[in-house]
């Protein structure tokens, strides 16, 4: 089911006949299909196209998109819709996720559409707003059914039936004492397990609880270790305010590593995200690009230190002068070939690349990393020039390096991973230290012969 | 409760304290721990201890604990056990963690084991062990409920609650047609929310399905991909085998993650192990670091080729020399900075350090980077000292600065994340590109007042 569903494919390609002559007919169409391939081809579509079909499916379809679609995808669905609009959408989702559809709207509509729904709904909604979205508060469901000591599981049965349409599914029940504090839970097998008379305390199990202000990370990590289909999110007094599920968690912790990963390579905050526009992920890479760049420098001047600035004027002091720009230009190539290696190993890992979009994907990597190649090329030409003033034509050697070793950095980043996966070899295993090591001696050599070429004559 | 749980910690205090005195006592105490604290508990006690523990606890106690461990501490756990023993503990586990469990057995012991089992499970569980490990046969469960069109959700609900004890649970109810290929599934919250009397063909909804012989991998993808609970695995005739539940899928992601991350900084295809001997985190690294230091020698070699081996005999020849085995340096610095500084982001991000755990993980972590510094510092004072004869003191100053440079960056590595997570500071952003910029420009610096030392006197 993972390699291309030919039938999948094929109702892709039905979906793009239809939408370059009928968006609306196209609407119709993504009406059958999975949300979560909908949300797939969605994010393919150009634009206005894309606002064309969203606009035209009727508001329990838009709702099952959103619930799909990322942060970046949602803000652009969400544009276009009045506060009417939205409104109408948002009461088809569930609490936790209406909540964060209204953080990407426009404050001005999303204030109107808060207005126009029933003060109960809205109420809830201001208070998941006010939470921080990155903690327990800001996750949490408060659809969900709970029940008393006292109660029978056959009671309890009938409130889930009666609660089914709006309720959080696969959360369980939580049972809770008078003044609402969860003091057991039971999951949907317990229910179905036990008869329709067992008082509910002979059957619970113990509730797990989180404080609202918990960071969502701390929650993940806590349900994944005991394995819990779901927490309930507690105030100070112990009080229950919302469910989390399990499927929330795992997306979390999904999440919270690949943005670890973005800052461990150095590519922003932002999660590894192959469709952002080029010059969007150049901007986040370059700040960090900047401290390497800055790195590389302060090391040039320290070996200028220890070996005393250019002492001879022969050969011997230009190719000193040369030698001590070394690490700046494998650093920076370093940097940007495991920054493209590393989109390709998760992007493979998590299927958001797949092999359709191997080479579009490479082409834009390629074309970011040639970028921030030039950037700092120029950067380190002015400076380096400026510092070398005694070595004409070393600042340029050095930008030119940097440029011609950058970008063929980004491109051993894409293309080894790539045949990595055509080859049946797990790209990871070639992309971290062994292309670096290729990487630091082509730099080495491009360095080199180009600075030869420039500096020496 | 992700912050260290004083009733927990106390908890674990007074276990240790029984354990001085009588590990079957200490043994009593743990029954009542989730087996998820216990597998903690049990991974930081002495090998001596921790199988008197394990063998002073009913089997069924045994199974839950095996349920949680990883297949290191499985093994550990494991070993003592006679057929007898462990045929008790396999009685108690769900056919996939039973053959998890085999796996890491001894042949001998593990073959008598199944013979003593009943034929049924027996042969259930050699089919299990007959598929890649790491496929979707390898990973399934094979007790599950399914049921017929025709039959009603009273029928099921039934059905589910007589084999409770011994089947999957959360994976809900495929049901199947003469051939028995999946044709629906009912979760187990529609099997709740519809009446008894409903025909299963008219509330189930469509099974997915995976192919036995799917990575582990893409079956993870899929089923997070569509919010799945359970999929059905399905032989060539598309007839089910066995099903996989939506925990074990997040599980497979995660230990993936950290597979990928583990190859990309090149520490082995391990997870991000920090409780295995100091001397197996040495020898998984070696390898990559000798690519390292291959990529170091081959770049010295292209700048003396480029630039002519020793032109002159002055003290520019001396520098020219020295400057070469740069790349070499921060190369390996950084390799091993990098290593130290995901290490402890990972185990901070998945919980495996605490905060009790980050000085004793930062000692260790550094023992290993330093001891894998003199290594390489040996091997490249060797190498370098033979290709540089004319240039006396070269090979030793490359040596020494190796294993100075490394070390160093090895305590970076650990100190930053620590630091860093002790001030608020998310230890990921500081410790990629800005920790490599640090180790680059101060291994620069101890390389060349090293080389200043030795070989320009």
């Amino acid at each position: 089911m993972t390699a291309p569903d030919p039938s999948l494919e094929a109702a892709e390609t039905a979906f793009r006949d239809v939408l370059a002559e009928s968006p609306a007919r196209a609407a119709v169409l993504l009406v059958d299909v999975h949300p979560a391939d909908a949300v797939e081809w969605l994010r393919d579509t150009e634009d206005r196209d894309r606002n064309l079909v969203f606009g035209a499916m009727p508001p329990a379809c838009q709702a099952s998109i959103l619930e799909h679609a990322d942060e970046a995808l949602t803000q652009e669905l969400i544009a276009p819709l009045d506060a009417r609009l939205l409104t109408q959408v948002l009461e088809e989702l569930p609490s936790d996720e209406a909540a964060d559809v209204l953080i990407e709207a426009d404050d001005r509509v999303a204030n109107d559409a808060l207005e126009r729904l029933s003060p109960d709904t809205a109420d809830a909604l201001r208070t998941l707003l006010s939470f921080d979205p990155e903690s327990a508060g800001g996750i949490m469901a408060t659809d969900f059914v709970v029940t008393q000591p006292g109660e029978r599981v056959g009671d309890v049965v009938k409130s889930v039936r009666k609660g089914a349409d709006d309720i959080e599914s696969e959360v369980g029940v939580f049972v809770l004492d008078q003044q609402r504090r969860p003091i057991g839970y039971l999951s949907d097998r317990a229910l179905l397990t036990h008869t329709i008379h067992s008082p509910v305390e002979d059957v619970m199990c113990a509730p797990f609880m989180v404080a609202v202000d918990e960071d969502q990370e701390g929650v993940a990590q806590l349900m994944a270790k005991y394995g819990l289909q779901s927490v309930a999110v507690v105030d100070d007094a112990g009080g229950i305010l919302g469910v989390i599920s399990a499927e929330d968690a795992a997306a979390i912790l999904e999440e919270e590593v690949d943005e670890d990963i973005a800052l461990l390579i150095g590519v922003g905050s932002d999660q590894l995200q192959t469709r952002l526009p080029i010059l969007v992920r150049v901007r986040q890479r370059l700040p960090l690009m900047g401290i390497t760049v800055v790195a590389g420098l302060a090391s040039a001047q320290i070996l200028a230190i220890a070996l005393g600035h250019g002492s001879e004027d022969g050969g011997g002091g230009v190719q000193q002068a040369i030698l001590r720009y070394l690490p700046l230009i494998v650093g920076l190539a370093g940097n940007v070939g495991i920054q493209s290696s590393t989109i390709f190993v998760r992007g493979f890992a998590t299927g958001e690349v797949d092999e359709d979009r191997e080479w579009p994907v490479f082409f834009t990597e390629w074309v970011v990393g040639t970028l921030i190649g030039a950037l700092c090329g120029v950067a380190t030409w002015l400076v380096a020039g400026l510092i070398e003033s005694r070595t004409p034509g070393l600042g340029a050697a050095v930008g030119f390096a940097v440029f011609a070793a950058v970008a063929w950095a980004a491109m051993l980043g894409g293309v080894i991973p790539i045949a990595c996966r055509r080859l049946g070899i797990d790209p990871a295993v070639v992309a971290g230290p062994f292309l670096i090591a290729l990487s630091d001696v082509s730099g080495s050599a491009i360095y080199i012969f180009v600075a030869r070429e420039i500096a020496m004559r």
